[in-house]
């Protein structure tokens, strides 16, 4: 069985392996107060072109998401999401848990609409009883999205730009965003969300390290007793080493925009031999995800060979499915994809 | 200028400042185990036919309803509710402050579409990553809404035994309940609430006490360590006893069935007074609130002799306001709109 | 039986009563945006030469403790008190539950002992993990202490001042607050307190109120958003004059000073008549509450005329006992209870 | 320069990372639903006896501290523990974040008294306001103790007995585990822990892992909903294998027990060549940490080659310092260690 059912189905690329065994026996200081943290977030910096940012590393996605939004807000402070966000529908409730309100919109394939922004900030300002709603105080979305939708840069302009008006932060959750930035579609750099949000992070699990995220907070004040923050949230690794010289490996030459351009390509490629045979998309992605629209019969062809993810019905006899590449996909396996697609559909 | 705008703007009843005179002097035991409020609760008591039922009195509103989920849900645990639930939008996150996800749809006047239930329980049996998903756990419903409708007793069999069949918790919050039990059109009673809620309010602000409201656990699952919950969450008064001679003078006698249904009496008489002009309503409420839809001039007319709360604006010419009654509505001040609306208007 | 176990068996001054009655049938706006909240403010203003400090009020005595701790702290931030605070033992984890820390030591007669501070502080700063420890940032105390006793001047602006060095904020529970300033060795002012805390409480339930407390939020840091914490917290009462009016009754004409010094004087006629049969003190309060050793026969024939709290056993054949005097407190059983002691000890 | 000052402070074992190597280009299921975790689990398991007992894997030391305090606790209740216990003083307020009261005894060598246990339970059941004070639960422990020490069988039986005299819940921190079984003076085994304790942990970080701990759960209600917590808290790893990998190749022979009980030995030969010298122990240990009491001039000398860490300043003259030693501990250097303080003190 070829597994394409996510991102994150093998341990992690070779030259991180590499680098993990030199060091295995070289000792150092604990919590993240070690070289290759500093290194690492030396790389980052190069790519974000904003003096004041601070570069954190943390095992988990959960844990960078929650933390990031914690820091950020009072407890009587709500995030403005999509309600298909990550941290609404597969988080288990950790924001909720961590004390903080939710308040969505429906996605427009995956992405939030500006409109909500406006429309909730002028809820609360015009408000007779302000105290008793919720403060909007932060915006999330993510880069790209859930379901592999990309904001251009004049979108996240424009989010931005209500940002200020509003006096909102800006959350950015990369837990793939090397596959954002690797889309042929794309005009959105790293400077750019380091420029347009306050606190963004750079996924590593799904993007080619065994665990681990970094997390950019380019707002001072979100910085402010941080690391106390990643302590009592159980996100402080004993061996920070361990996230540092990962992610040193990824952004020292560019290994972290290789891998992840590659699997979009493989994506795309992909999403061509499905077209050819008239499965179109549920949703029309240009990064890593393919969410596609089969026949029962055709997907369940598929599953003899393949593993990939049931997203949800359509109708009496179609179903959307999920299709992932990653920087550990095999291009024999995207080419046996492709054949059999040819051949099976 | 006359209110309407709410039904908490006056202190209590003169039954209940009358007895609050005659025990003033007198001591008690503090923190709720004094005589007042057994009495009070063996009052309640007489309506649920239910006798396993506890019924604790809490000062506020919002603190009931923040106990009355934490008693009942773990930490990874949801609550379904209309998004309109006065928990999601007028509390200012504290359920969330709490660590408690709502999962919210669209209200229907106030109401929460059965379907919802069964298609959340549905995701979520249905789910490949159960754990990533907050569990549904109790359905949380208004009697009456926020927005004065009620849910008929065949409507509440139908969302109980869907919570029979899912094992999920009904709580009913009860903020205005009196006026849900004494609209004309309604055939839902205590008892039938005792039946089909595992825990559920009895409001007192609103309905008459001058503050205070009775919470009934007929669920002895909920009530395991239920006083703890109260003193942490700060919602055990220490002068009990305060509490316990409100309610008691609502329930001996029936007081509180009484100046409740007589308040929804005003409404109805205020709403035929618009109807004659054609104003029409926004909400169709058979309680004690009324929606109705203004043209902006008539809600500059009218916000010359009474105070009334503006909701949100219908077209660029109308708006929706609303109008309350209550217990402490005096009938000449009922009888004086009237009359503005017949000849104002 | 005669009620001498706590300061709060009664409803409320009759004064308060009054006030509550004439403006039983009034109209007022809700949530404390009100005349009489606008009014107590001002008379409570004028004894704090504090032109920026906030007044706020809340129902009950927990809630003020966590709002005050809430408003004041980050999540990893931590409180240093006594561990005989009413906040460490006597509101079921209720900082906690709200995700604070508390760091205790040995409470000296109630007091916190300053070295603690200095100790608690230098570990901090010296540490080299800083980041696993939860930081130190408010100091609490009660005044007067759980033991009835009180701070002079000179202890509060020892305090203070290492406040200042180690920049952390100074909480003042003022639960008793009347007891402490009536006492015939108190040096200590209101003007004092708003000097030297950033924040604390004028309690009401224990010295007159029926409910209620006073909070005083003299750094303007610490008043961002709190009514929004009161919200989030239950701790906004819907009624909210019934609070402002009570206050008001209080403080206009020094009413809260003389009931409290006049329980003081009861407490302090107590304590000469049991020293005059060779009962001593388990700790020597100046305020309203008596900790008394007394032999188990003693107490137990007094148990046969009078209510009071058992404390805790001494040795075999003596206990400790609370006998309380307050606001309501009857002279005639001042006289009595005197008289019985020197007859039936 | 040569460390001594941790036990966490190189990669893993060559074992694991050759595991680790192995598997790396394979593909599995995500979360912890994988054939390693599986495995793991078995291997595990046939150290217990304990047929019910549940496994998971977690990726660090704070998050399954929180997460087996918070999967047993309600929120009223509270953790017995020592002063000296990790979760007290080195979480940054973890616990208490997520709503833990810690009640503390100060710690005798790091070891709970387990008078206290009496104490507290007595002082909570005879309490005339029981719902005041938080309800003790759960007797957190740790094996050895933060300061080395460790509790014999007959230690363990008492405290169990008493948790079962008084129905709470025994939870042990084995973050250090395998030092405390491999000890010279250990007559306690993993069944032992899995009969006594409701919920207790296998060390990883310290003892050999890259990162990552066991947790034991063999009281089946502890049990429900777990990975529920585990995704809220943030502590699903998405690549689970990679968890699952490392403990079973720890457990799969003995690897665990071998090289702790080995790092146990270097302790001891590191104790009688300071003891030879003079050098007294702070705490008597008898796992791979060490706390010595050194003269200033001693510290700086042995401070020219190797890195140790300072606990505290003991009088004018001499401090703390603690050694550690590892799994990862190369025996030249122990020899060199030994040499040196033979030659330097």
């Amino acid at each position: 069985m070829i597994r394409f059912n996510n991102d994150y189905s093998q341990g992690c690329h070779p030259s991180i392996l590499q680098a993990l065994t030199e060091i295995n026996s070289t000792s150092y200081a604990g919590y993240g107060e070690d070289e290759w943290c500093r290194a690492a977030a030396q790389e980052i910096g190069k790519y974000l072109d904003c003096p004041q940012a601070a570069v954190h590393f943390i095992p988990g996605g959960t844990q960078v998401n929650v933390l990031a939004l914690s820091a950020a807000l009072r407890p009587y402070q709500a995030v403005l999401c999509a309600d298909t966000a990550h941290i609404n529908v597969h988080e288990s409730g950790a924001p909720e848990h961590a004390g903080i309100k939710l308040v969505t919109c429906p996605g427009r394939e995956g992405k939030l609409d500006p409109a909500f922004i406006t429309a909730q900030m002028e809820l609360y300002l015009t408000s007779t009883h302000q105290d008793q709603i919720a403060q909007p105080k932060l915006v999330s979305l993510a880069f790209p999205t859930e379901y592999g939708t990309i904001y251009s840069l004049s979108e996240l302009e424009a989010i931005h730009a209500l940002c200020e008006q509003y006096g909102l932060y800006l959350y950015i959750d990369g837990a793939r965003l090397g596959y954002g930035l690797g889309a042929a579609e794309n005009d959105v750099t790293m400077a750019d969300l380091a420029r347009l949000a306050d606190i963004f992070t750079i996924g590593g699990t799904k993007c080619g390290t065994m665990f681990g995220e970094a997390l950019v907070i380019t707002n001072p004040a979100l910085n402010v007793g941080f690391r106390h923050y990643m302590k009592q949230g159980g996100a402080m690794l004993a061996k920070g080493w361990l996230l540092g010289v990962q992610f040193y490996t990824l952004f020292r030459d560019g290994l972290y925009f290789e891998i992840t351009r590659q699997a979009d390509e493989y994506a795309m490629a992909l999403k061509s031999a499905f077209a050819q045979k008239g499965v179109s998309c549920y949703i029309e992605s240009c990064t890593n995800q393919l969410f596609l629209v089969v026949e029962d019969g055709q997907a369940q062809r598929l599953a003899e060979k393949y593993i990939f993810e049931q997203y949800e019905r359509v109708d009496d006899t179609h179903q959307c499915v999920r299709f992932c590449t990653s920087w550990s996909t095999d291009p024999q396996d995207v080419a046996a994809l492709c054949r059999d697609v040819a051949l099976m559909l």
